[in-house]
């Protein structure tokens, strides 16, 4: 916490500075348009290149979105200082006011304010919830951990049906002990609620985390945290489907419009166990498909030309959803059996290391 | 459960002796439709009425359907010994074959199987979490109770910023001790989170659920066994608008689509603490309000007509939301200060009981 305040605290020194030497005082943000990102092959990660633009106070278009900047600023380092979080929305209503002397307000929108706490992560080069504002919150975790958290022990191994219910924020949580080998993500609940009810996390050693579709930020986050402090690998279960499979690539590689955060969201070293378009074929699942639409094979087509999906593997899987014009869901498997998933699917993938890069 | 499995078996030993009594065997089903629904003043719930049709084996109309309603109730049986709990869709695709010696699938899409579900709630008069077939989740709780779910011991008041995900199903679960005094239900996850930060249930002896939304079935069920076997007032917290609104009546009366388990979903007894359009003038939100679109206003003038919303209090934040074209949500409290939430707006509302019923 007090390295991000440091940080907060040197954007207004210099902006004060520029004030003292009587310049037109500035901030240097880096540009998060397409054209500057970019795919790290090396580090297995979507980057920011180095484009960087200026915002000054003596111009009139910056004038306003300099000010807003400041004032997001000015209020990140109160939450610091009270040691409060909050959202993105009480955020932009608590900074909503009109500026004396005129008709002009703060903010009208909430689109107004949202991309400016982007700008601050960019510049600062940390992440919302370092600056206290929580993101939207999803997922659920259970399995061999135990975690810290506003001095409450949870132990994720002892909470019934139930799970723990990952908090927007992780910053400040800390593991007390990790016996676990591995990390299964799963996209659907319905699936992370069949294998909890089948203790599967304690047959295999493992901590089960479902995102409930997209992964939130808490939750790439926590997973990342998982695998930089405990080298556990990770492997992702997620529908045949382009959609599945881009969800996978955000835990991975980190997103497009979230490039300059993928050091701090992103795992590169998670591993795909499935569900593919030759699984369907290898356990016998060719009854229980759904036929693609449209904009299935359209997003395949894309995804064919990403950098990051190039592995012949992928390539492969892309292509064979164009071609057979089929996909299949997680619950696909129920169609084996209920305990299939449980029992052989999972297990034969992991003995025997099918993963797709 | 041994109850359950009785009156599947009744079900299935009906059937059995008309077949041996060579007459065409049926099933009678209560009807679903809005024409059979309707609103108890004294119990305060949407109810079914009590026309209901049969269901035959032999006549073309109605053979498919039998078949189907026949299989699904197999099927929950057979959740019910295997001791294992499932999601609508995995039951779809476990259940999904080709009739033999047909081209005819048992089922085609999911939307044929769950009407069966409900039909077979209502046939028996039971929850479809109490035949193992488990329901979308969502729903987060913290605060004065601990519960016992699987063994497990979960204290809902040592769960670090995070809290207890609410189950699908909870059926199973016990408690073992609560100590609050009144539950408070959120609308938002944010505003939960600000509550939760401030140890608001612990200061205020409470137990605090986010709904994250519209409530999920799981979500109502807890909320309704805790008020059922520990007498507790329940105060819901909703953004001033007609979903806001819907949301709160849901809760309290049921759904018009699931009026058959509104004796197990609803709380009859449950209270609206806020936000009201009267809130915004009383509390000086009158800068951070929305203004509403043709929707809400169409909702608000629907909603005047519900026999449930027909109590003078209610009459007037409709009419005055369709007057003023305002609404507003949790987090207009916010531009009172962040922590104008906890600190004043929901003491005062409780302490001088400023509820709507």
């Amino acid at each position: 916490m007090e390295k991000t305040k440091e940080k907060l605290e040197g954007l207004g020194r210099k902006v004060l500075k520029d004030v003292e030497k009587k310049e037109n005082p500035s901030i240097e943000i880096p540009i998060r348009s397409l054209s500057n990102v970019m795919y790290d092959e090396k580090e297995k990660a979507l980057r920011l290149g180095d484009k960087t633009s200026k915002r000054f106070f003596f111009n009139v278009a910056h004038a306003k979105k300099f000010t807003q900047t400041m004032m997001i600023a000015a209020f990140c380092k109160q939450l610091l200082g009270e040691k409060i979080h909050t959202s993105l929305r009480d955020m932009f209503y608590n900074l909503k006011r009109t500026f004396p002397n005129s008709n002009e307000n703060t903010f009208d929108e909430q689109n107004e304010s949202d991309p400016i706490i982007v700008d601050i992560e960019v510049a600062l080069d940390t992440l919302r919830e370092k600056l206290h504002l929580n993101a939207d919150v999803r997922g659920r975790v259970v399995g061999q951990a135990k975690v810290v958290d506003r001095e409450d022990v949870v132990d994720w191994s002892k909470l019934g049906s139930g799970g723990w219910a990952i908090p927007s924020n992780v910053e400040e949580l800390k593991f007390k002990s990790v016996s676990a080998d591995f990390i299964l993500v799963i996209e659907k609940n319905a699936a992370f609620e069949r294998l909890h009810e089948d203790r599967f996390w304690q047959k295999h050693k493992c901590i089960l985390i479902t995102t409930q579709g997209q992964a939130a930020r808490g939750c790439r986050r926590l997973i990342q945290r998982l695998t930089e402090e405990y080298k556990l690998p990770v492997y992702v279960f997620c529908d045949s489907d382009p959609y599945g499979w881009y969800i996978y690539s955000v835990i991975k590689y980190g997103s497009m419009s979230l490039a300059h955060v993928s050091d701090m969201l992103g795992t590169p070293g998670a591993k795909y166990i499935g569900l593919t378009i030759s699984d369907i074929h290898k356990f016998g699942l060719e009854k229980f498909t759904i036929n693609t639409k449209d904009v299935d094979i359209k997003r395949a087509k894309d995804m064919l030309k990403y950098e990051w999906f190039q592995h012949p593997a992928w390539q492969k899987e892309l292509n064979l959803l164009i071609k057979e014009k089929k996909k299949a869901e997680l619950e696909a498997l129920s169609g084996r059996g209920l305990k299939f998933m449980t029992d052989e699917y999972l297990p034969q993938k992991i003995k025997n290391k099918e993963f797709l890069p």
